[in-house]
């Protein structure tokens, strides 16, 4: 579609687009008592308690839409909130969405980032409740709020573990930062070549499909959280991964007033992860530690669930909480400790 | 304190400034089980139902930092949401926060920021129980969802209104849009003097005060919500008036399938917003009906409610519903009807 036969979001005026973007919603879940369309929205969660977890998403900040498609931005937009709620072993169940958008937004545009949100939405059960729709002046906000509900007593905090336990994780780690080096760099060849006429712009993805996909459309891990209550196994701790595993492990440890051993051979990485490292000339234990946007989750259990959590698929130890005057170390090939350090991304700000 | 003397937030880091803005935060609620501080809040609602609501302010569009002291706009950015949850007829118990900030803001700005949300939370007896604080490439942009609570059955929406209900407006209207239109007068004669050395900014505020007060530091309308239940009286429709109030009387009328005749001498107006009318040479009622921001409540009763409603201190009886096929309407004092129609804030989209 030309950007000539696109509508401008003032022709449809805020309530206008706000209808459209919110047709279809068909509410999923039991707690939804009334949606969208009200000065607030009523849930009813009965003998539950009720977890609520916010983010906000700046242009040029945590996304550039160069490279990343609109759609791709909503569903990961809505997937980064629901795996807080997962991360605190709990169940999401509804979802503000609020955005504020420039002028060279158009109606197709926001129909795009809600077709991505709201898929991400239903693949999760979760219903869109609320939210707003307003303007900026330069570019485009995103701030997010997902609700969901735990059993009382069950929900999981980073300060729960102990000092034996084991620590484990989810899926693998760096994938979604090697994804985001792949787009980056073919960004980077493309502004270099845009003035040459003629020049076809062939990004260059071949065999790196899986590094793109956890980059632009990441999964929160449901599935864990649904294997770990089937496994009988309750999380001593437990929060998701978005800013590299050095980072949140230092949390838990901080919060729990723990230390802890990593070995770097139990980290879990993808043969893409590594290809692309080697490509790129990175350390790839690096980019799996400090790189960010994997949201798998990382917990630990006790000790005497060690039979029961090694049986779960796509779940790897990787070692063991510590006295915490031991300190926070990750244990190399070698035998060689070195001292966790948090790089996460705290330069953004 | 001189720019030289303020912290750059890059000194504090994002974690930093998280621990500084929270700090002293004490729980209020017996339903805030977990605040600040893990992957989400944890709150417990026993059998109450749960009322959810978001808004997002953008700098530029919503609020001009040039005449809004940043304490204000903590406060209004609060109070904005806590009126939507006092608007069905709930009671706000939590907040979280998000701020995305460009580098022109310091630690020092955050603090002032964060005293006033902090001090409108406290007068509502609401906690603050988590957020996001991020950069982004200009300007602030603020996104602000406020929870509470209701009994089963006791919220009041928007759609509730009977044939024949009374309506009623707290408080007083058009004097928050008279505020700013102070504001904004006095902010061009500064802009057109500011060049000329040796002119001191005097802006001329004397006499209305009220104005500038309803403008930044609106209040939500709690005490109506009490006198409401200590009277027994539980409205059939109810919202707050944030983009004035015809805007607000057609979605009541078209939520609820009812017309409506609204009296335009019952219109409550301050002695300050009509001086302030008559300087600015503008017509007081049109401020009144489509003047934003006043947050003040506006709801039915039953007919049968007439004597207790007609009892309540600052609540106005404006009007009733009629049959939709009535139409909605502004009845003059001269008997001639016209039309109500909403110009509110739209535009802004």
């Amino acid at each position: 579609m030309n950007q000539q036969e696109k509508t401008q979001i003032s022709q449809l005026g805020e309530f206008g687009l706000i209808d459209r973007l919110t047709e279809g919603i068909s509410l999923q879940n039991a707690s939804t008592v009334k949606g969208v369309g009200d000065d607030a929205a009523i849930l009813d969660y009965q003998d539950k308690q009720v977890l609520v977890t916010t983010d906000m998403l700046m242009e040029g900040v945590h996304f550039d839409l160069t490279y990343m498609p609109l759609k791709h931005l909503g569903y990961k937009s809505a997937m980064v909130n629901i795996s807080d709620i997962y991360a605190m072993n709990g169940t999401p169940r509804q979802m503000t969405v609020s955005v504020a958008l420039s002028k060279r937004f158009t109606v197709e545009d926001m129909d795009e980032f809600y077709a991505g949100l709201k898929l991400a939405c239903q693949r999760h059960g979760v219903d869109i409740v609320g939210g707003d729709t307003t303007s900026s002046l330069t570019g485009l906000a995103i701030s997010i709020t997902c609700i969901g509900e735990c059993e009382k007593g069950k929900a999981v905090l980073r300060s729960g573990a102990g000092q034996n336990d084991l620590i484990c994780v989810s899926g693998n780690l760096g994938a979604a930062y090697m994804g985001l080096q792949l787009l980056e760099r073919e960004k980077a060849v493309f502004n270099s070549t845009e003035h040459e006429s003629g020049t076809a712009f062939n990004p260059d993805f071949a065999g790196k499909e899986y590094l793109l996909e956890r980059q632009l459309k990441p999964e929160a891990r449901g599935d864990i959280i649904r294997e770990l209550q089937e496994a009988g196994i309750q999380p001593t701790s437990m929060m998701d991964i978005s800013d590299g595993l050095s980072s949140e492990l230092i949390h838990l440890c901080r919060q729990s007033n723990t230390g802890c051993s990593v070995y770097q051979e139990r980290i879990p990485i993808d043969y893409q992860t590594a290809v692309m490292a080697e490509e790129l000339d990175m350390d790839v234990y690096t980019c799996a530690l400090n790189g960010g946007e994997d949201y798998e989750l990382l917990f630990t259990v006790p000790l005497t669930d060690h039979d029961k959590v090694i049986q779960l698929k796509d779940v790897k130890l990787i070692g063991h909480m510590t006295r915490p005057e031991l300190g926070r170390h990750l244990v190399l090939k070698s035998g060689l400790e070195i001292e966790l350090k948090a790089q996460g991304w705290t330069s953004n700000l």
